[in-house]
């Protein structure tokens, strides 16, 4: 990016002032555009802005550009941006000033989904079937899914599909098995997590735009399905849930935690059964 | 998007080809433009592609536009297309057509990040320092860290992250646990998991480019450190690692499985040492 070009546009005189901007912990700028402005006129401050940043030895330059500012992407990338992830109302765009390797972090590379297993206490598992996907119309009873929202928290998510698709309230219990897998959508990656939950209510309402059919099922049923025995997740989730029921199985239980420096609250997910509720 | 407009660009009849696409699993069509194309050629193919589409009764428009391909941006989105994501090299636009609500999957939401506990038979903890971060010049020793590559497997991440970080080659054993917490950067989320390595070699060749200094410390001295006791993630790795030495905690093991319907390889984490290597 060169250095230069103090020239008037729209009777501004431009290249003088730099982008609002706030300073990133890691060294670098960020610059979030809310007003319009003319390619011209983004062009020059950008060039101004960045004999500046260089000036001061910043590093990454984080550029988002929402829908509304589509006009500057193009000038953006020719002036050396590169995109780093977008969002449908925001495109994200970075550039790396030193001469040194980029330390810029990778973009987000998995998407999140819940399995929620529901017994109730007459050994029945709580199943729906389908209007749309890979099992739509076949026949088949399968455990609630769905994807985790931005945010949101995995057993959280969970609790939330069972209550959408099925109307039936329900508690986290543990995470019994979780799945990854690649190239689910384009180049990204599906981690699963497969959730149990108890109910706490019984009477299913099920949902209309999604939901063919809910039901308590019989576990065995369940298990004995053909596509249980095809379809070697089904298999393991079947399997799995014996043991549980048997009470020869652990999964991972859920406790908050701060993590890392900036007491950001998270969870943690560990074995906290195995010393008190392991079959002896 | 309007139905009409067929004229001529650059001496070409426009308007009467379609853009050059494929067709995914769930009514949709994926165009991924790879030669040059003027914007107004552009808009006036896409508009034609587009009555087709509506007729053929497709769904999602899945538009790939790389980075060359930047001057397409701003008429896409004009003809109403949203962002989906973005990688350095090129931008994902979506255009959903039917009325129905949109079913196009939600983009990535996370990160994954691995944590690897190395402990060596004399009861020693591989840790490290590092060169860069929150971390830095402060003279506490960590696990080694890193993030996991798209389309890498989580344990086969941890292995490569501490032959890189410390040159000891290991075998993956299990994950002890893991952590889920958002905003990591920007609206996205981290997951962090904690993997269990046995070391196969044992002589330190550190790199120099993020490593300040690596050593096999033992296992009480890297518990008693300082922020051991004061960051909870810390305290949680330590205390789990301590019950795992007495043989009293198990965490998921790996075994290949194929998910869902489309014969794809994954990794399913699971109790696998519930029955056989609990402590009696």
């Amino acid at each position: 990016m060169s250095e230069d070009q103090a020239h008037m546009v729209n009777g501004h005189k431009t290249g003088e002032e730099v982008l609002p901007f706030e300073e990133d912990d890691y060294g670098g700028v960020i610059v979030e555009m809310k007003t319009p402005m003319d390619p011209k006129c983004f062009i020059a401050t950008l060039r101004y802005s960045f004999t500046q940043w260089r000036l001061q030895g910043k590093k990454g330059v984080w550029l988002n550009l929402p829908l509304t500012h589509v006009n500057l992407v193009e000038p953006a990338v020719k002036e050396g941006f590169r995109y780093h992830h977008a969002e449908p109302t925001y495109l994200m765009l970075v550039y790396w000033i030193p001469t040194a390797e980029s330390t810029i972090p990778l973009n987000a590379s998995h998407r999140v989904r819940v399995g929620a297993v529901v017994l109730n206490p007459n050994q029945e598992i709580l199943v729906v079937q389908e209007k749309h996907g890979t099992l739509r119309g076949s026949g088949v009873w399968k455990i609630p899914t769905g994807v985790v929202d931005e945010g949101e928290e995995i057993f959280t998510a969970a609790i939330r599909e069972v209550k959408e698709e099925t109307g039936i309230d329900t508690e986290f219990l543990e995470i019994l098995a979780f799945c990854q897998y690649h190239e689910s959508f384009f180049a990204k990656s599906d981690l699963f997590f497969i959730c149990l939950l108890r109910p706490t209510s019984f009477d299913i309402q099920k949902q209309d735009l999604e939901i063919e059919a809910a039901q308590w099922m019989r576990f065995e049923d369940s298990a004995s399905q053909h596509i249980t025995q095809e379809n070697e997740l089904f298999k393991e989730i079947h399997r799995i849930c014996s043991m549980k029921m048997e009470k020869s199985y652990t999964g991972f239980y859920t406790k908050p935690i701060t993590t890392f420096f900036d007491d950001k609250l998270g969870y943690l997910y560990w074995n906290k059964q195995e010393m008190s509720n392991h079959i002896s």
